[in-house]
């Protein structure tokens, strides 16, 4: 199941992705109007604290989608009467008008992806130095004997679509990291690696944008990865069933259709397992958080000269079976 | 004004802090049942929603605290009758027993302060080698030209009185570090220095207890600075208007009555307006933030041999104006 967070009409919902054979959406799955109809837990709008709602609202979840994608006659199909429905204001059963309940499925191009998790409760804890290529074209040192944590503030996080923003004046290198991104389900520490799975409640990619002159200006790198819209996520929140284990997915980066990072989790230094056990030794990690894996070799940095994201650039990163995130450069916010 | 988040019989609450000469709480004046009696902005039980209200919210505050210190026949006052109408369970205007409204004022040895921020919006931004003293204590090393920043896990936040558990067999090297935080009251980005305090809400005592081996581990100090329990917090969140400026206070820390740290905030190398405008140039800092500015020398690291942290030890910050924070430090939690 591929969780989303999405904006339709005005109103932020949770829902699940359906999605074609490239990955793109096709349709959402409003849990909301799911649970109307049929039952089950109470459908938040904010995906922390659905996660929190822990296994039972994900096989409740599991079931909606089920019987939505049965229920044939309902809402929108894939191209059959869903744009119809939503401009006419009906949904729901019997197609009463108005005030009935909104429908269950929303066309692709009625609804805006946010990002999956909007605030993690605490900021993203990122692993640097975690593929061996990326540490020789970054630094030449030798490869870290432990994971190397950081932090990435929780009010970088954006989402599919957003703009990843320059800061003309706060920083002239800008930098790209496309990585996998585990978003932890239940809450725990002192996690032991052969439990590590059970803690988990999904994937998603995340491009761990750098500021490299803020990251080097000082022996510690948060600044220069915490600037705002510096951490693009989705744009679908994958839930570890749909995922196999251990973890071994293809990770790609493109800018402008270039591409740049290409590599498998697989060559994870530290895998998964080691990482929740490394953080969940003396930290309590709680539904929602997000960790950053790390970023293999290709990013702007490691060229000579190096080639730092332009306004007017698009970045594309690319996980198999979590779709694929794309931002664009710009030098300008909207007011 | 001293602002400050309490328990009382189960139930949290904010209120502000009547203090004796000696900055001890006296009483609490409990802010929901000053605005049932006098009306105004309704009072959240969260201190971050209760600064995101903003100045009204805080001219409201002043006028109940002026009002019910004025009701002298209200309430428990200074010892009188606090106890008794808090055992009865009466309180209120009239004295009706049972459902009438709850007493403006709780005595001391009715509530327990809790950290004022329970969960900062984002992870404590903290700056490391701010004091001229302690960057030579702990490395040596030349002042840094900038700040230095990382952050602390917003999970590590705790309040006085609260355990600093030492994590046996995750560290062997707790140290202290009281240091002088300051709230941020207003969302913004692009901060001028000499614009900073106005958006500060107001200060409380921080101590930025730190696993040293953790810490020294990788180039990152993010994990040895946020293991759970490791951000102890208040007593009290004092109002900006309670502190001159340039804030100039007296910083204190006593590891079993021996005083280890002395110090003045005037000291600082990159000051408040300074930190305000390094972290907001590209980072929004929001309602609630916590920046933590740094220690100054004394920490148990810098004798040799170095003064770790054990089980039975008390640690205690004074910062002039702003209370005393005591922390003891245990290797068993409760359960």
């Amino acid at each position: 199941m591929r969780f989303v967070r999405f904006e339709r009409a005005g109103h932020v919902a949770l829902g699940l992705a359906d999605v074609d054979e490239r990955g793109r959406l096709r349709r959402v799955l409003d849990l909301a109007a799911a649970q109307a109809r049929w039952g089950g837990p109470p459908v938040p709008q904010d995906m922390v604290a659905w996660i929190a709602l822990g296994d039972e609202a994900v096989a409740a979840a599991r079931q909606w989608w089920d019987r939505a994608r049965a229920a044939g006659d309902d809402g929108a199909g894939a191209g059959a009467g869903g744009t119809g429905r939503d401009g006419s204001g009906a949904g729901g059963d019997g197609g009463t008008a108005g005030t009935g309940p909104r429908p269950l499925w929303h066309p692709a191009d009625a609804v805006r992806l946010l990002a999956p998790i909007a605030r993690p409760p605490k900021n993203v804890m990122a692993i640097g130095l975690n593929y061996r290529d990326h540490v020789f074209e970054i630094s030449g040192r030798d490869v870290p004997e432990h994971p190397v944590v950081f932090t990435k503030a929780a009010s970088a996080v954006t989402g599919p679509g957003d703009p990843i923003y320059t800061h003309p004046g706060v920083t002239a290198a800008v930098d790209y990291e496309g990585e996998l991104a585990v978003v932890i389900g239940r809450r725990g520490r002192g996690i032991a690696p052969e439990r590590a799975r059970e803690y988990i409640f999904g994937y998603m990619i995340l491009n761990d944008v750098t500021a490299r002159d803020l990251q080097r200006r000082t022996s510690q790198w948060h600044l220069g990865k915490s600037l705002d819209t510096f951490c693009p996520t989705g744009p679908y929140l994958v839930h570890r069933d749909a995922v196999g284990w251990p973890v071994e997915l293809d990770v790609r980066t493109w800018v402008n259709g270039e591409l740049r990072q290409e590599a498998n989790t697989r060559q994870l230094i530290f895998d998964i397992p080691t990482l929740l056990a490394t953080l969940s030794a003396g930290i309590t990690l709680e539904p929602g958080d997000v960790i950053a894996t790390g970023t293999p070799s290709g990013v702007g940095m490691g060229f000579d000269p190096p080639r730092f994201l332009r306004p007017g650039d698009v970045v594309e990163v690319e996980i198999a079976g979590l779709g694929r995130l794309m931002n664009p450069v710009v030098d300008r916010l909207p007011a």
